[in-house]
């Protein structure tokens, strides 16, 4: 196993390495976990055809890094569709607070096969988690899934209005189950699973909890992943309270938050000065097009790349998205953010992140933010086998004048064929290997159905149900 | 044929008909082109399962009015990637008009039958061509694909930088050629053709050609489609030239062109007092988010819609936007015009544009705006039988909480699993049925890259191919 040779050959070869290359028609040679060699298809069929156990012709199509998806929460898939169109208020109280609070790590576990399905399919082979209740449950699904994932719990020791289970969680407690969690599942998995701490964000964080846990994953070398400026409100709540200058940035700034190993979500609501900050401490932004669309703003995108800014892409959760695609989210990125130009100029600049930019978002980006560049989000020799297969011969992506702009612009996850991680197959011509989907879905069903009762969840109609 | 009786049952009916009715457990009955009769699947069965000749068990998916797409550019299909993330004025000068003006009718064809195979997988029954220079073409691909169409031809007889083969129209000779398209192509394919007035935009007509394009649609009772308010700059030379109060709204108001007949692509750059005007016109709006973002600004749509304005859904052309999908479109819609609001107001409103609003613009208001709400739009007895099968049990939209915002939020083309149209199967089981899909994908790849030859258009590379 250890020692089998595996040829890709004959694909238009996205590295997204440093020097920007693309092998039109290339070959790459994969041994257990790690590619060994890249190139021409002639040159490494020439070099390792008679080492390989195996040679897999990919019939011109594209292979890319997989996908990083860096602000996701796995637990609210069951969640997807109970909070459309709502305020955020009955969004929060009404509808996410009481379905989390009333999960089990089972409710978790199958939320998060469920998620990771979507996942493969939209060509995602690692993620991080935003934070949910029971990192165990989703460290099982990953596991199983062969996905690589930065798992986190969901920590808060203040704030008003909180579900009564949530409410009582001290400082202490916070961080002495997060370094539970770090001991059990931390570098598991064959290595596809960390741990991460998480910071739901800073109205449910006492300045304890927050400073504790800078020094604990410092302590354990890990990340932080948390929730930064999502709206206007709490960034006020933030300057009455907590005496800042002008938000949540500005305080993480002041207290010493805003180090290389945070990674801040959504970051909306940012002014020049805490941009600054931000690409001064080396901080990491998942940008999450469709989540600030509907609930909370424009991320200053264009502000925080050029400011030297590491920012790449992020789906949310299924109740602040519905679709957990990155692949979508590489469209909506270029062309919200192109629309936004409107207001800061006047005038759209159908220019602005073009779609080499938004690929980088997607791949080197994500995995400097979930700090594995080590190991992923390009496609060269010492790096995992972490890629995706793309057929572009579909009416989807035909025909194909430029292919790095095809990728981004045209590409749906109908286009997403086979997926590899950690150097075996999870996706195979769009068959998901390690688990029977089918099942899921019919487990997913049921249990999001009893979660919601159990939660008193009710939604109601929209037209006339006969 | 005319008296086979089809039964289609145990499917979600969304009817989008006037008192908003959803069957949860409904049945359809198909004679010819037309709905006969619609209800419970228990009552259907009982009163026509005698009577039918075929009775086709749906599996609790969910039937919906075919989707309909206002705006698209069928003759721009193979120019796909041609055009991405460049200035307006190379799109125009270096890559559209280049590409547009040396197409062959032949071209025109194989492109309309590619975007007609985009458009079937994304639910689309009926869709208004936005205007091409090869109508016949469009014409011969709708006809053999099975699809519903508007065609229009792009008429021009003004304007600067305009190829030359373009420049030499005048007024009479732009009428005398839609009056003949008109007399040869309108209401065939079993009804499923029309043919209307297209103007491609007010800086590149003249008067003449405005009010006889006006007259002549009267006299034919026909429609007009013409972009409207695309650009600021296009208001400024309205204002500069023509003497309007604020741009190309205000100025068409003064010379009588804002008639219910009249279909008005984008509308981005109008005031308040426009939106008046368009509205006591009956004047339908076709919004097309997706290319509103790329290159033109945020149509006020929220605004139109509280003024009574029709407006339904476009995709506008593939170089406009890549994706040529409606499903995707409704998407980019909700969350665009709640992103929009904090503009307006300083948040982001979450509530507007709600789900059911999208469906009925991508339903029902479409049928209005192309004039064929009398037959089209809703499922009711009496209407043709244009319809889309969606399979709600795969990985993107489970689980279903509230199945009207799950079709707008969650749902992709890969759950568009049949297509009827005009009581005609065009797609069952994800197979196009009346033309072979590889065949013309094919035929799309050899005559793009033949006309981008033909039309000297170079795509510079982005990375480092090798």
């Amino acid at each position: 196993m250890e020692n089998t040779l595996t040829i890709l050959h004959n694909a238009t070869i996205v590295t997204m390495d440093s020097g920007d290359r693309v092998f039109i028609n290339g070959g790459i040679v994969i041994q257990h976990h790690t590619i060994i060699a890249l190139g021409q298809s002639s040159s490494i069929l020439h070099q390792y055809s008679s080492l390989a156990h195996q040679i897999i012709d990919l019939n011109a199509h594209i292979l890319l890094p997989g996908l990083i998806n860096t602000h996701v929460h796995t637990s609210q898939q069951l969640a997807r569709g109970i909070a459309d169109d709502v305020d955020l208020m009955t969004w929060l109280h009404n509808r996410i607070w009481p379905y989390e609070s009333n999960m089990t790590e089972e409710d978790s576990y199958i939320s998060t096969l469920l998620c990771c399905i979507e996942l493969i399919h939209s060509g995602v082979t690692c993620f991080a988690e935003a934070g949910g209740q029971h990192v165990s449950g989703m460290a099982r699904a990953v596991e199983l899934m062969g996905l690589r994932a930065c798992l986190a719990q969901s920590s808060m020791d203040a704030g008003d209005g909180l579900p009564p289970s949530w409410a009582t969680q001290t400082t202490d407690e916070c961080i002495q189950a997060q370094k539970e969690l770090y001991a059990k599942h931390h570098n598991t998995a064959d290595g596809r699973i960390r741990v991460w701490f998480g910071i739901r964000q800073i109205m449910n964080s006492t300045d304890r909890l927050l400073l504790e846990t800078r020094d604990a994953a410092k302590e354990l070398k890990t990340g932080i992943h948390m929730h930064v400026a999502e709206i206007a409100f709490e960034n006020q709540v933030v300057v009455e309270k907590r005496k800042a200058n002008h938000g949540t940035v500005s305080y993480l700034e002041k207290i010493g938050l805003l180090q290389n190993n945070l990674l801040a979500a959504h970051t909306v609501w940012v002014n020049n000065e805490e941009i600054e900050f931000l690409s001064k401490g080396g901080v990491k932004v998942s940008h999450c097009p469709a989540s600030a669309m509907r609930m909370l703003g424009f991320a200053p995108v264009k502000e925080m790349l050029d400011a030297g800014i590491c920012v790449s892409l992020g789906t949310d959760g299924a109740p602040s998205n519905n679709r957990m695609s990155i692949v979508d989210e590489m469209y909506l990125a270029s062309l919200i953010n192109k629309g936004r130009e409107v207001f800061a100029k006047g005038t759209t600049d159908p220019t602005a992140l073009p779609a080499e930019t938004i690929l980088k978002m997607a791949t080197i980006n994500g995995a400097k933010s979930v700090l594995w560049d080590d190991e992923i989000g390009s496609l060269e020799v010492g790096k995992k086998a972490d890629m995706v297969v793309v057929n572009p011969s579909l009416w989807s992506m035909v025909p194909i004048h430029d292919c790095i702009s095809s990728l981004v612009y045209c590409m749906r996850s109908e286009n997403v064929e086979s997926v590899m991680c950690n150097g075996q197959w999870i996706m195979k011509d769009k068959k998901i290997l390690n688990m029977n989907e089918g099942e899921i879905i019919s487990m997913a069903k049921h249990a999001s159905s009893e979660l919601l009762k159990r939660a008193g969840i009710e939604i109601p109609n929209r037209m006339n149900m006969l």
